[in-house]
């Protein structure tokens, strides 16, 4: 038995299985893949990992097993599960993975091949495991499935109180403890225990308060759509495979950023956290259907028309769409005197929530400092947007907060 | 200056007229009244005290203030305010205030008297502060008021952490430090400055966490109920006078409690956390108008009633009524976009919390261990409510959640 | 199965005999024994009590039996001695442990009759648990007596932590998950196994650190004394009795202080912390052993000497000789290399700290502020100092830092 | 102002020049140095950087600048000297220090030319701050030099607490907000104030328990050894320039050891963190005079001796001689009834933790993980040790501790 130190949840014991996984290159690489992103140019403390977060989620499903009883082979398939959760992220974790998608038509938790043709299938066969039932699980399939990633997995328990920690944000701290503890299987459904419907609600809003705060932030939405659009540029290189990006830790990425001429201006931005800003911003009732409904190219040639008319490169010009807000928490399962119930039923707070994320939606149009007023009028008039309030909305609170907060002056 | 360390601010500096009233009597009184009275019993570590607390809020208010730039006497007044706002407070802090008040008349923030007559008085005699614009401010009056009792006050912010800090629960930690420095004044309205709905909604969300979690606990209601109900027992003594009672401490009331005929089989309970169980436990929208309207004489009827019925003592039944919720945090206000706009207009989470709250509301009926069947029907029956209904209500998640997870089996 | 939640630990899971004794008035009563004693004087928020303590020691000790694989039985009594381990304490912990066992012949690890004669007994009685093995292992005899109450016993691994969290003083910070896990018997002595000569000297630090700091804070010691002296007053009252007071908790015996005219005067001080103030304060070397061997009588003559000549009552001026500095964790005893050996042979850090508490001793002297020149002169001469250094003394750093850091002005 | 969350100081607010410090690509780049190098092999969650560190190395000196009441352009300067500080460190900041200040002649604090010749210079000459003057203060020299680097320097203070909050290690909390405020001059002298011993041998301590724990884990040896083996390989390319290799970030330099051919299998290796293992571990006592002095190009004929004789490429054999133990804080002066005095001569401590870094010492040679036993054999001959004590001392607890906690079977 391994016992490794986290800064979360103190000593972490790895055994059987997950032991010999976490020995092997794939898993090592997440050591190199920030957990956030670019977020960790507007919290600088955050610069935790893959690595340490699929530790972290391998704990908890450890100890969300022991409370469920569930043991043999089939505890060693989850935790091989927990463990490899995340081995499919590419570089810079969510920033470029729909990117990538459009590429490879695949995501991060689309591990198959992955799991089964690395060393990583190498331990599994060792173990007797087989690949495709932890490949099934990761994407959430089956009975355990919705322990590895579902309503109520130990992924998020894990990454909410981890990127409070690392960020310094108060807002994620959920009891982790009491959570795993209150999972049961009622037939086939994982469901908190009686007498858990505000454990549920806090989840809930943990992740509502960590959104805007962290994980939506206007810097991180402007730095990643930034890297997305440079990324996008090298995938246009001759000798560069999207495949192979995926496969990229955070290093390679950025050197091969700096190292290619197209990209390079951005890579110089993004060292020294020069950033585009904001000449748009603009709320959802705001926005056309037909904008919110363009496809990528589309968005792409509203980019480039936008850019042209105010005389600037098409790398100077970002549309940034960001899609319709989910509420996954909504179908969490609850016992309430004997039944399960959704908590979207259950929760009057799950509609409110819901409301409360529309309405900090927002579409951005970011370019140079020097640019943001005529391109913030070209690109609300090519996108039909009523100008006044795309540029008042600048100030509306509860989105611009912490960026203003951090940045006074500078992006 | 004095420097004195706290286990949440560390280190506290003590300056000036708070630095003296501190070691005024009244003022060292607090380190005997426990912060959240009986809910130790359900949380071993709160023993934290309205001393430390009162700690907390002046540190909180010095804060402010530096950022408020206030300075001279009005800051000194608001400092002292800060540090005795709580001297007013009963023993077992809110626990026994309501029934204190139909006794006295005072509230715990009626303190007029107790800062001119006592040698808080002296000390702010000695600083030139009138005692009178003092107690105005702990009672909320005028433009700086609202920053010792207000919908922003820095009472809440010190005990929502504190409270979670000492209880150990995770649902109370706010962001205070950012609280206190976005506070700004639009003419005579303490606000909070652009950028802070969210900010302001995470203040609401830890209460809507903390009050089923900690405040309302069921564990923490029926021992409150129970103490309230002694207490009044004592007060029907001869010897016994309300005021003299509001000036004790928790010492001078368990002592009492104890040293009382009538009042030693509660103290006996108590000190071995021997607890009446509930008997009802009924949803707001199953009691009758009538019952939730009855003043406290109707509801002592209803317990001499039941007790009768089931052949029990006055003594061991209790009928507890909540006032109806409410959300003060509601009217906070905030500047959007250059306007002063209320919370409650602004966030749908205000609305979904109310809904929220009354779906939390029980009216509990508790007595003694092996006499909750006959209770519970004689007392539904009594007051009108769906037996059916009342008794199923027992095991309403959100409520007992926390409950039965201390309690298996006991109360 | 109970889960409790605590501020340390988290939750807390407590089953099987443990479970039946937390609900006995013995341990409930713990509820009302300050932890620290008058050490809240110095830290407000150290209100931590004896009860939440035990519950960590059994904590502690349940997670050291699964590492040792101590199953059945054994384990039960053992956890049942981990409960329990502090039901023999008198109120205000220890300081009045030393006056109460001149009149009783008890330490607080005397509990014998207590677990034989009590609740204690019946719940024991019913899990088939002899009440004397238990009382054994609380007095630290027999191979799992160490675990209770010995060099790497679960009461110091829970206390350093639980004071440094609740003082919010930052030293008592040991690694005690794994502490715990370190824990190995080799034949019947428990030793922490290879590789922990450094844990085993952090756990060392931690208490150098904490004692000055904390445990023998000036003001904790001036106030602890006066507590003392007050409580032999009251032992002199023809109706009291040392073993009725044993049984007493905090609020017993600050009532009985309070009530009894010979105390009165003491109970008002202490209540409004106003303490007496260091009229001597005395290095080591600079005390003749004379005085360092004299027993209580003699040093009690003392006191009524210097009072005499400074025309004061007996009761204002308190000589306090500390007893020797001890240093337990010297025959803590390591695994290295194979060999069972004493960390004290092992770990230069032993000796050195022993020295550093030899330098840290003092003798005191206190009495009320306006006396403390004259009894200061008085004292040094009765007790053959030498005045200039006891008074000089008086600023020693690392002694009186903390005083002076809270104190400005007063006590 | 610009406000920035931390992980350990929480708020921190920027202004003035250290503001406009910030945005300088030389500061910027601190974000891609890790703080701890290697340590991250170990302790999963310390992926810190310099970059923060340096905001709370600013953000203590703005604290003790505040209770120093040092204002104007002296402190506008200190506070650019504590925020540039570490801009002259290499990637993995010390871990290859060593190695290029025998090509290039410069530690991380000579930083002349690189403050006044970039854009940092600039920033400087913007608010008409002499570089000169900054570097001097970067390097200790002056009256407040001391406050930058010196034994009682803001950046101690506040790498210990984020050190400790980033591994996990519990062993770092010292009390930096105390330590901060008693800070004092004594005519040109940096002292600690008085009452203040034992608060100076609390940082002594943490760094006596950081040490081994943290700073001087084997693994942490083992894998730093590596890397400056490997970079010394990039060194001897034709391309590569050592003033160049110092201006790399992590990225940059991990990237240049993945290309070239010569420190390829070591990338591979440290990507996959397949470390080598020890093969020699010898205690002080037992290595020759002759070998504690040797120079490095005597050592590297060692390495390539022992290579040989085992039939090992050159690349295959480490030995890693750390230097003498040394205890700076050991200069620390504190005031003592008035008198300023050293800790070395105050306290016992400071001899005694000599003692124990001394033994705590262990000269390594490291391998393969097949090849340990005869490389063992080989490197003991070679440097005249004797083999039976060198390898028993692979076991020898207090170094390998968490090592062996770490890596059950793997290095």
């Amino acid at each position: 038995m391994t016992t490794i130190k986290d800064s979360v949840h103190d000593h972490i014991e790895v055994e059987g299985v997950a032991a010999d996984l976490l020995d092997t290159p794939q898993v090592q690489r997440l050591r190199r893949i920030a957990q956030l992103g670019t977020v960790k140019l507007v919290y600088p403390s955050a610069n935790h990992t893959r690595f340490e977060h699929s530790l972290g989620v391998y704990h908890l499903a450890s100890r969300a097993l022991e409370h469920l009883s569930v043991e043999g082979i089939q505890a060693e398939r989850i935790r091989a599960a927990a463990i490899l959760h995340d081995v499919g992220h590419a570089p810079f974790s969510h920033n470029v993975e729909e990117l990538l998608h459009r590429h490879t038509g695949l995501y991060h938790d689309d591990v198959d091949r992955l799991i089964a043709r690395t060393e990583v299938g190498d331990v599994l066969a060792d173990h007797d495991i087989d690949p495709a039932r932890v490949a099934d699980l990761i994407a959430g399939e089956g009975k355990y499935g919705q322990l590895v990633s579902g309503e109520l997995d130990v992924d998020r328990m894990d990454y909410l109180v981890r990127d409070a920690h690392h960020t310094g944000v108060p807002y994620g701290t959920i009891d982790h403890e009491r959570l795993v503890r209150e999972l049961t299987f009622v037939g086939d459904e994982l469901v908190l225990d009686e007498g858990n419907v505000q454990t549920a609600e806090s989840l809930l809003l943990a992740r509502a308060l960590m959104n805007p705060t962290v994980y939506t932030h206007p810097v991180a939405r402007i730095s990643k759509a930034m890297l997305r659009h440079a990324t996008e540029r090298l995938l246009d290189q001759p000798d560069i495979d999207a495949g192979e990006v995926r496969r990229m830790d955070d290093y390679d990425l950025v050197t091969a950023l700096r190292v290619t001429d197209d990209t390079a201006a951005f890579a110089r931005r993004y060292d020294s956290r020069d950033l585009y800003k904001r000449a748009v911003w603009a709320e959802y009732g705001d926005v056309p259907e037909s904008v919110l409904a363009a496809d990528h190219e589309e968005l792409r040639a509203v980019e480039a028309d936008v850019a042209e008319r105010c005389e600037l490169s098409a790398e100077e010009v970002i549309v940034d769409v960001p899609a319709e807000p989910t509420m996954t928490e909504s179908t969490t399962e609850v016992l309430v005197n004997g039944d399960v119930r959704r908590l979207g039923e259950q929760s009057p707070l799950v509609t409110a929530l819901r409301t409360a994320q529309r309405e900090q939606w927002r579409l951005g149009v970011y370019t140079t400092a020097d640019a943001t007023d005529r391109v913030g009028k070209a690109a609300a008039e090519r996108l039909g947007l009523d100008i006044e309030g795309a540029l008042v909305a600048d100030v509306t609170p509860g989105v611009t907060a912490t960026l203003d907060e951090f940045d006074g002056g500078k992006p």
